[in-house]
């Protein structure tokens, strides 16, 4: 890896672990969104992008903007982002990174005395993981025009809904259309890859091809809760048989249309409950969720139809009913743009850094910015893989090194994107 | 069936209808060992008792007897009974027909003008069903010598520990020597069911062969709680894929077994944990509780030996360490006595009834007695073979038809144990 970066990796790094502090002391590292750590770790931002010289708003969809006017604003604007919310008991670096790599960048921008076309801005969204209120995405939802009435009317923590937490935490949910954007010409997110690829493969910077989409099922199905000793076996109808051998097919499944590639497939029963749940008792019901993802739609439903009839099949071998198949929530892939991906990869070869491809197999605020205009994502190596969890760990040269890459991408991009724009114009 | 019974059915159900009354009234049908109703059922009973000429005592080990002496003492006694505690929204015929019958009997012998050799004791054995300290059959162990220190130490609600319960209920833990018995000649135990065979078969009575020995064994599967999108499926750990697939295993091998025939054999999955359960991440850790039952514990040998095989299997093909695999109880099957069944078979033919031999899937207190004395059950039929359930039911007719059937037989066995008891002496 080079080491002589366009920007400071040191200062890059105190950012994280300054805002990494902000955190539920009890269960590092937790800023959930809309809580008041969230809002103090904002407040924390909200300074360093001031004092970076960023022009800093809150837009009616919550999400906190960091704007470095260009010398031609009729260009429109080279968006940066990600996220600073976390999991509960979640990392220092997912999401944070990213929002983190943007200041950077601008910081560096300025002091080498450069100042771009296109106006810059750093977007830290509003709750990306899963809320409270049973939404993620909530700020680059509202940014893209995917945040309805529906979503604001679900309930969190104290029956307060949505539509008032957003307000609480500066934005206005009568007024999204103000957060809806046509002036971004493009959108790059720098995050840790939450998977094992890179490191294993020893590589410096991973550019995202494409973000899968997620298909969640959940099953239930309904048997009786009979005594587990006096029930011969032939006359049972135990609802946990079906559901096991249900779990094996996702497996099988899954295994099949991953092995038969080049699309990235995965499907996971992360969720499955037992009732009564009593050792001396048949199980008379069991309830599993499926987490299907994939950059190919059609896999998806090669695979929901292959579920559904084998479940379907093992209900009737179990002589249970299966009391439901139900489609949670069904997000479509996103693909990341080519001239950004081209220029990303031109950059980390500049840059002397180890690139490749890869899809990304969690979901990203640039899945949903990827529908008002081209986005591309950066991953940087994390320890193991680790996630969503206190170890989470990427070192300081490997996200110097992700936020290099967006910094070249940036210049040249703002070159090429305004030269597109005069050559349409022409 | 024969109708001209020689005891009460009306008198019988009433008792049984009035103790069904002393419930938490928020749940029916729950009367749980220890607690202030369980207590005043036990208070209603002894006045029953008393009111039937009963001498009413309590013994070291909390259970309620009823003694009523015969002609010839030394030659010891008859006992009969069950118990009158319930599982959590329970039944209103489990356990307590067992003691109403009893009750039953003696006063229909009392009427009768019946004056037996050998003394007659009813019993309502402490807390057979699983108490909140952890413990099932609390009486009857405490009556033949299993009841020991480890158990006493249980705690229960509140940290208050089995022996001080123990005593709360009239018992005395520091006595239970005086609860043990060598006098007992004889233990008869009529139950419903719990199960569909009588009913299906149209049968009043099942004489029980055998009660069943139950092993419940633990497995704990670790793997990683990995990222459900970003993990490919290769690299994976999932626990729930070796859970899932040994429950298969336990059916598979379960019916193998069942089919082999002639002994009772079934396994059941009941309880099975997922951690952390969530929809996006792969399971790291599984948890699942076997109970095995069986009238031949080769059978559950057999059983052991391959679910410990195969389980280690599925744990190798999902890549995660089969943590755990440790037996949490085993209760040995226990054997009704011949000359027992044989009395209750002739009985039952003498009145008229359809009578079939059939082996008990669920443990009771006759269970514990065989191990100090000839003992043996009458199964009733109860409807759909529900229990442990409010929906709980069986006949009038039924339960009046099984007690006739001890009471007959408890009249040829005070000849035919006096005739043995008079052979062995010459």
């Amino acid at each position: 890896m080079r080491t002589n970066l366009p920007l400071n990796a040191d200062r890059l790094w105190a950012d994280i672990m300054a805002l990494a502090e902000i955190t539920d002391p009890a269960r590092p590292y937790t800023r959930r969104s809309f809580t008041p750590l969230f809002l103090e770790g904002r407040t924390w931002l909200a300074q360093c992008f001031a004092a970076a010289g960023l022009a800093t708003r809150i837009d009616t969809a919550g999400n906190l903007i960091g704007r470095l006017e260009g010398r031609n604003p009729a260009l429109g604007v080279i968006a940066i982002g990600s996220h600073s919310d976390t999991v509960p008991s979640g990392g220092r670096f997912d999401g944070i990174a990213g929002v983190a790599a943007g200041l950077e960048i601008v910081r560096a921008l300025r002091e080498s005395g450069t100042r771009l076309d296109h106006t810059i801005e750093i977007i830290d969204f509003l709750a990306e993981e899963p809320s409270e209120y049973g939404l993620s995405c909530v700020g680059s939802r509202g940014m893209t025009g995917a945040l309805d009435g529906g979503m604001l009317s679900l309930t969190g923590p104290g029956g307060e809904t949505l539509r008032d937490a957003l307000r609480r935490v500066g934005g206005d949910p009568d007024q999204l259309d103000q957060a809806r954007r046509d002036d971004i010409k493009a959108f790059l997110e720098l995050h840790i890859e939450q998977g094992i690829v890179l490191e294993s493969r020893s590589l410096d910077v991973g550019i995202v091809t494409s973000i899968v989409g997620i298909r969640r099922i959940e099953i239930v199905f309904q048997g009786e809760a009979d005594h587990a000793g006096t029930t011969p076996l032939g006359l049972r109808h135990d609802a946990l048989v079906a559901a096991a051998a249900t779990v094996s097919s996702v497996r099988g499944v899954a295994e099949k249309l991953a092995a038969e590639g080049p699309d990235y497939f995965v499907a996971t029963v992360g969720i499955l409950t037992v009732e009564p749940s009593a050792s001396n008792v048949v199980p008379g019901r069991s309830r599993l969720v499926i987490d299907a993802r994939t950059t190919n739609p059609a896999l998806t439903k090669s695979f929901v139809e292959a579920i559904d009839r084998e479940s379907l099949e093992h209900a009737a071998a179990a002589r249970v009913q299966r009391a439901s198949f139900e489609t949670l929530s069904d997000g479509a892939p996103a693909a990341c743009d080519p001239e950004l991906r081209s220029a990303l990869r031109e950059s980390a070869r500049d840059l002397g850094l180890e690139e490749s491809d890869l899809p990304s197999g969690a979901g990203h605020d640039a899945a949903f910015m990827s529908r008002i205009c081209p986005s591309a994502m950066v991953f940087v190596p994390c320890r193991a893989g680790k996630s969503h969890a206190p170890e989470e760990w990427a070192s300081r040269e490997a996200i110097a090194a992700g936020a290099a890459v967006i910094y070249q991408a940036v210049m040249a991009l703002d070159r090429s994107i305004a030269q597109k724009g005069r050559a349409a114009a022409r």
